[in-house]
C-alpha cells in the first residue's frame, strides 16, 4: 500500500493520534506502523527504528511510497495536498487561514497542558485533575485559551457543528485536547463539553480510542501520575 | 495598502523576523507596524496593542484588509496561497513536503537553541557561545541536528544554493538560527558557514539586520548576558 503511518503507542501519543485521526475520518486508507515506546534512549528500539526512516526519529512518520514526511503539521499539509477532494483544510480562505492559526498554535504551544496533563486515554485521574487546576495557572490559562478559540469559532457555526462547520485537520488537531480533559476532568463550559463530546463521537477518534484501550501497555515515563494500573 | 505585517523589536525578535523576511525577499508590498517590546506582562502596551487584533497577542500578525493571520507558519502558508506565482514554497511535491517538515520542526523545536541563545543580532558574544557550546550539550545537539538538515538539503543542490535552490520560506524560517550562529560563534563545518553567509546576503535579511542595528532600544529581558550595551 503507498501510504504508511507510523505512530507510538495509542494510549500516550497524542502527536500520532492527530493524523491517524484524520486519515480514519477522513476515509484515507493506510497501513499503520505501530512502534511502542520502550524509552526515548537513543539506543531505544524506538529511536533505532524510527532513525532509520527520519532524521528526527519521532512519531509520527507518513511514507508515501518510501518518502518519509515527519512531523505532524508537515504531514497534515501534505495529506490536504494529496487528497483536494477531501477538503481536509476548510475551503473558504478565511477559514482556512484560521484553522492554520490555531493548528500552528497548538503545533508550539500549549506546553502548560502538555506537560502536566499528558494524554492517557484509558485513565481517569479526576483528583490529579482537581490538583492541576488549584495549583497550576498556566495550565488554566492553556485550558482558557482552548475555551476561547473553540468558542469562538463554534459561534460562528450552527449548533452541533465542529470547529469549522464539517470535520477539518482542526478537530484532528485537538482530539488530544479532548481527550485530556476527559481523563484530568477540566471544567468547560457546558457548550464546549458538548464539542468535546462530539470530537469523542467521531467514528474516526473512536477507533483510535478503542485501540488504546485495548493496548494494556504501561509506560512509567508517560504515567507520571500512578505507579501501575 | 492592503496587507500588514505587526513585528516586535527588529534586533529580538525572531518569530518577526520570517515572515518580514519572506515578503521583503520575495517582493510582496506590505506596510509595517511596529509593536515595541516594553515588556509581556498582561498590562503591557505591547500586549494591549496586540490583543486588540489577535487573541494570543503575540508578533508576527499579518492583517489583509482588517482579516489577522497569527503564528509565523500560518502567515507563511496563506502568503504561499495568495501569492502563488512566487513559489515561495518548492514547486516539486517532496521538496515542498520536505520543506513543510524542517519549518514544523522549526516551528516547535530547537528550544535549547532558542533558549539558550536569543536573537540579538548587534551583539557579539563569542565568549558566552564558547560557554554555552561547552556546557549545553542540548544546544550542540540541537546545532548538530540544523547541520544534519542543513548539510543533507544543501547536497542535493548545485554548490552556491539555498535550501531548496532558490530562497523559500525555509530559508527565512532559519535566517534567524543564522543569525544566532554569528552572534554566539558557534562552530560550523565550512560549506555549511557558507550557507549562513548567503542567507544573511540576502537582501531581504540585509533589510532586517539594517534595521535591527539603527534601533537602539535595549530590551533588558531579552539580554541575559548582557547589561548594557
Ligand atoms: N513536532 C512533532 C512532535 C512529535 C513528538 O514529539 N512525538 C513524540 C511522541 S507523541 C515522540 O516521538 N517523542 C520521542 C522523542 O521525543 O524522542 C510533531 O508534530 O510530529
Ligand atoms: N508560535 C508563534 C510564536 C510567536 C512568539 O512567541 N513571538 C514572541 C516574540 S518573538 C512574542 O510575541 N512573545 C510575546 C509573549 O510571549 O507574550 C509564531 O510562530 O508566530
Amino acid at each position: 500500500m503507498a501510504l504508511q503511518l507510523y505512530v507510538g503507542n495509542k494510549n500516550y501519543s497524542s502527536w500520532s493520534m492527530r493524523p491517524w485521526v484524520l486519515m480514519k475520518q477522513a476515509g484515507i486508507p493506510f497501513e499503520e506502523k505501530m512502534v511502542r515506546f520502550d524509552s526515548f534512549d537513543a539506543n531505544s528500539v524506538f529511536k533505532k527504528e524510527l532513525r532509520a526512516i527520519s532524521p528526527i526519529a519521532k512519531v509520527p512518520v507518513l511514507v508515501d511510497d518510501g518518502f518519509a514526511i515527519w512531523d505532524t503539521l508537515a504531514i497534515a499539509e501534505y495529506l490536504a495536498e494529496r487528497f483536494p477532494e477531501l477538503h481536509l483544510w476548510p475551503r473558504e480562505v478565511k477559514a482556512r487561514a484560521r484553522a492554520r492559526s490555531v493548528c500552528a498554535e497548538m503545533h508550539s504551544g500549549f506546553g502548560a497542558l502538555r506537560t502536566h496533563c499528558p494524554m492517557n486515554i484509558e485513565a481517569s485521574l479526576p483528583d490529579t485533575g482537581r490538583l492541576i487546576w488549584r495549583d497550576k495557572p498556566d495550565v488554566r490559562a492553556d485550558v482558557a485559551r482552548v475555551c476561547g478559540l473553540w468558542g469562538e469559532l463554534l459561534a460562528a457555526q450552527p449548533a452541533g457543528s465542529l470547529l469549522f462547520g464539517e470535520f477539518t485537520i482542526a478537530d484532528a488537531y485537538f482530539a488530544p485536547v479532548c481527550s485530556r480533559i476527559r481523563t484530568y476532568d477540566l471544567p468547560l463550559p457546558a457548550d464546549l463539553e458538548a464539542y468535546v463530546a462530539r470530537v469523542l463521537a467521531l467514528p474516526g477518534v473512536k477507533a483510535w480510542v478503542e485501540e488504546a484501550l485495548i493496548e494494556h501497555d504501561f509506560i512509567d515515563f508517560d504515567e507520571p501520575y500512578r505507579l501501575g494500573r
